[in-house]
């Protein structure tokens, strides 16, 4: 960082809040994105709105590149500096400013975690509904800025679905707030939802005013284990047009099955093809008629097994099985590439017999779990030493087809982890170049002198 | 109209489908909106998304305005041409191409209207949520364009929440593709989102994908007396408060109470101050739990009166009482003028109570009825006849002020009819001088010549 950029850094947010040791930087060079990494100049930890505006104006004026940074928990190599220049850190602004139950609301600051924010919600007896595997780290303005999904999805929606409005420092310094307090608001361009799930690449979120829901009252879970993906598929198909909308549909498929079991040793069965978890919430008697629906539904379709949870332990346990499918598959390699290609609900068994072919053409390890409700796959690969650049390379061979796969049915090439660097060079594809030119003007709007994030959405 | 831009709309259109005379452009010349009209110079109504595309190109070519038209029934003088030019008419491209019950989605031309859409839904016993006053007649491009609410609000969002793609044309020409067929998809900023509420000033909505829900297997409905407003607050505020989310919670003040009753003499008690009305759906016990859970909480907060309607004609008869306020107090003058600003939940008393010292102040009659759960109000004001323009100009001072208020509350001047031309003068006030330049630049990125519908939002 040349001295006058950096003197002037530190007086913004303080000695204490600059870093610039290599030691310093190795944990702001990557994120949660395997294969991915470059080395920042520095990195800053603004205490406020106004120094955060002050960095970010600096910026501009001398065109360093700023990436916005939560926990670093993204999968898309969304907070790599790849050109370098300023990791900007939101970590301290991690107060929850008010929890409003009247007004299902609460107001917090970019750095909180989600779990927190859940918790203290809870406590109130609300529902902080987003919900991404990650989120004991995952910070809220990581998960706007990617506009997170999670396990409750289907009935409950994605970050977008609950940012009622946001504090924001444009690239050029201007503070501006959108949305506000309320679920009804039309005043103007809707900048809220145009900034959830722009991968700071449009500006810095400082505050958000996020809604809840009442917490529900109870809630139920059940597990399905059917011969094949295919008999899965259909019996989601048939739940969800039965006129059930379930919080949870999830389903692993056979290796996923195994690398638990052999992780967590839950009991799963060994014999089945694919597992598939449902479970609703709500008053009791609703979700009581829910889970015997959808019980119902996987039984038809020719289920070899259906077992409802009796406790909330057992829940707890089913929906472990789930949870860790991740941590699961990274232990069978020393890299597991996680990916999200999503699909319209009926073609779910098609695709995964497509990643399975594709898997095979390219001698590559895939397992896929995901939200079954929402089309939402996770094909994971596993690869056995970081060192084996031959697989690593295969594997991006197979990702590729597995994109290309999933918008040809009618899909997308990231269902909810983003674009970042990762999936930028298969962006165009999917939109056509009068899509991209179209998002490279908005960006433009937002940060004439693309110091924001460059290299991302965009770009 | 020029000669060559003449027989150049004619070639693409179609003669059959240009119009200009006097007589023609009469009905273009005006919206829903009172005291605000302007002569277009030619209505154009073209068959397809091609011929939408030569429209706006040849218009940008030439710098001709162009205003997007659905059915006209916004109430925000959004589509009144300030400046001349192009009415294009959406009405011909009237199709509902796909109801796709598996994947919970219809996909639409934009001249549909909200009603058809509802209706075919219904007959594959889905639900079309997004439900406005007007939907008989506004069309499924208007009800995106101005992201319209509803009477389900509270439970089921806005239109906004049930838009997974667009197929749009740029001014320029250019034909996109946002979204998809999926609820999860984060690649790309969310252009679906955006054009959403951009009150045809960004792009031509030529098709749409919208979500559908199971249709509910119940519902039930009932109907509360208050002394005053302040108590039916109190009642809203405990309903939700104790965690019952309704799909309907809507007031009428006490001067609504009475336009209706003489309007449509259903029997409504004439000795309160407010009356409550409130419904849900969902499965029968679900229902009948949150309904007698809302009437308790009505009791609580001093109703003088709770009743829930025996069979579905007592609860249509209720819910006629609310939506046809409108109507009723139309009958009361020759001019009706409708607003709608919002303010957060547990300030509706308050904001109630200063609509009306502010009418007294103005010296004009204000009837406020609304969206309780949402606290989106509608303050109206009824004027004895169209040439009193005293009256005109002291309700439009009582508006500013009412506006002004709201935003003083924590609200919005708009919570769903939009900004138009009616509310560009008030939305800097509320958004501030920077985001307004943002919402500039905006615009400037997707219509650099500035044909599409100048004078509203972006301009
Ligand atoms: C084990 C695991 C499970 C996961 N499960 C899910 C899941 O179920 N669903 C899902 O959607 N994702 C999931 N993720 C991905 C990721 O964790 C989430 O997207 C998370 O919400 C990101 O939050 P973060 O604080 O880590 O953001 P970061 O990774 O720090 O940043 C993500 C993006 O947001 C930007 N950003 C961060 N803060 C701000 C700010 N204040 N203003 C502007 N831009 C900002 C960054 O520039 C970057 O572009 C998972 C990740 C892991 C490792
Ligand atoms: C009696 C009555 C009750 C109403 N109740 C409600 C209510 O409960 N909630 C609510 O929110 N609103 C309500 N409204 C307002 C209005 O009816 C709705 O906003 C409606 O959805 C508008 O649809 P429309 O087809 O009439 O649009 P129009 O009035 O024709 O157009 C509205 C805006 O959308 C743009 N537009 C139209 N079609 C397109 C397109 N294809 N592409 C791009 N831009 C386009 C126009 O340029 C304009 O800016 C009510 C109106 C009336 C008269």
């Amino acid at each position: 960082m040349q001295a006058p950029v950096r003197s002037a850094l530190k007086s913004i947010v303080g000695d204490a809040h600059y870093r610039e040791t290599d030691g310093d930087l190795v944990p702001f060079s990557r994120d949660a994105t395997p294969l991915f990494s470059a080395r920042p100049d520095a990195v800053v930890f603004p205490a406020d709105t106004q120094e955060v505006s002050a960095v970010v104006s600096l910026a501009t004026r001398h065109g360093i590149p700023v990436v916005p940074r939560g926990a670093g928990s993204n999968l898309c190599a969304a907070t790599v500096a790849l050109h370098g220049g300023i990791v900007l850190s939101l970590t301290r602004l991690n107060r929850i400013l008010e929890i409003a139950p009247a007004e299902l609301l609460a107001r917090v600051q970019p750095g909180v975690t989600s779990a927190a924010l859940a918790e203290e919600a809870a406590d109130q007896e609300l529902l902080w509904a987003p919900d991404p595997g990650s989120r004991t780290v995952a910070t809220i303005g990581g998960t706007i800025a990617t506009n997170a999904g999670g396990l409750r999805g289907l009935k409950y929606g994605v970050t977008r679905d609950y940012v009622l409005g946001l504090e924001a420092v444009l690239p050029t310094g201007e503070v501006i707030r959108t949305g506000g307090r309320l679920h009804k608001d039309v005043a103007g361009y809707d900048l809220t939802r145009l900034l959830t799930g722009s991968e700071g690449t449009l500006a810095v979120i400082t505050e958000a005013t996020l809604a809840l829901r009442p917490a529900p009252r109870s809630s139920g879970t059940g597990v399905a284990y059917f011969p094949d993906l295919a008999a899965a598929g259909r019996a989601v198909a048939a739940i969800i047009s039965g006129g059930v909308l379930p919080a949870t549909l999830e389903f692993l498929d056979r290796p996923c099955i195994d690398a638990v079991e052999a992780f967590a040793g839950l009991g799963l069965r060994s014999d089945a093809g694919a597992l598939l978890l449902f479970g609703d919430d709500g008053e009791p008697d609703a979700v009581a008629h829910a889970l015997a629906r959808m019980s119902d539904a996987c039984t038809t379709q020719g289920a070899l097994e259906v077992t409802r949870a009796a406790h909330v332990a057992e829940a707890e346990a089913l929906l472990a099985a789930r949870r860790c499918a991740l941590p699961a598959l990274s232990r069978l390699g020393a890299l597991t590439i996680l990916e999200d290609a999503t699909v319209p609900r009926p073609r779910i068994a098609e695709m995964v017999e497509r990643i399975d072919e594709i898997a095979d053409r390219h001698d590559v390890t895939v397992a896929t779990f995901g939200h079954a409700g929402d089309g939402n796959l996770h094909p994971t690969c596993v690869i056995g030493s970081r060192e084996d650049t031959e697989s690593i390379v295969r594997a991006e061979h197979a990702f590729k087809d597995i994109f290309t796969t999933a918008v040809e049915l009618g899909g997308t090439i990231t269902g909810e982890h983003g674009v970042g660097a990762a999936k930028l060079p298969y962006l165009s594809a999917q939109l056509g170049p009068d899509q991209i030119a179209l998002l490279r003007r908005v960006k433009d709007a937002f940060d004439p002198a693309g110091i924001l994030n460059p290299g991302k959405l965009g770009s």
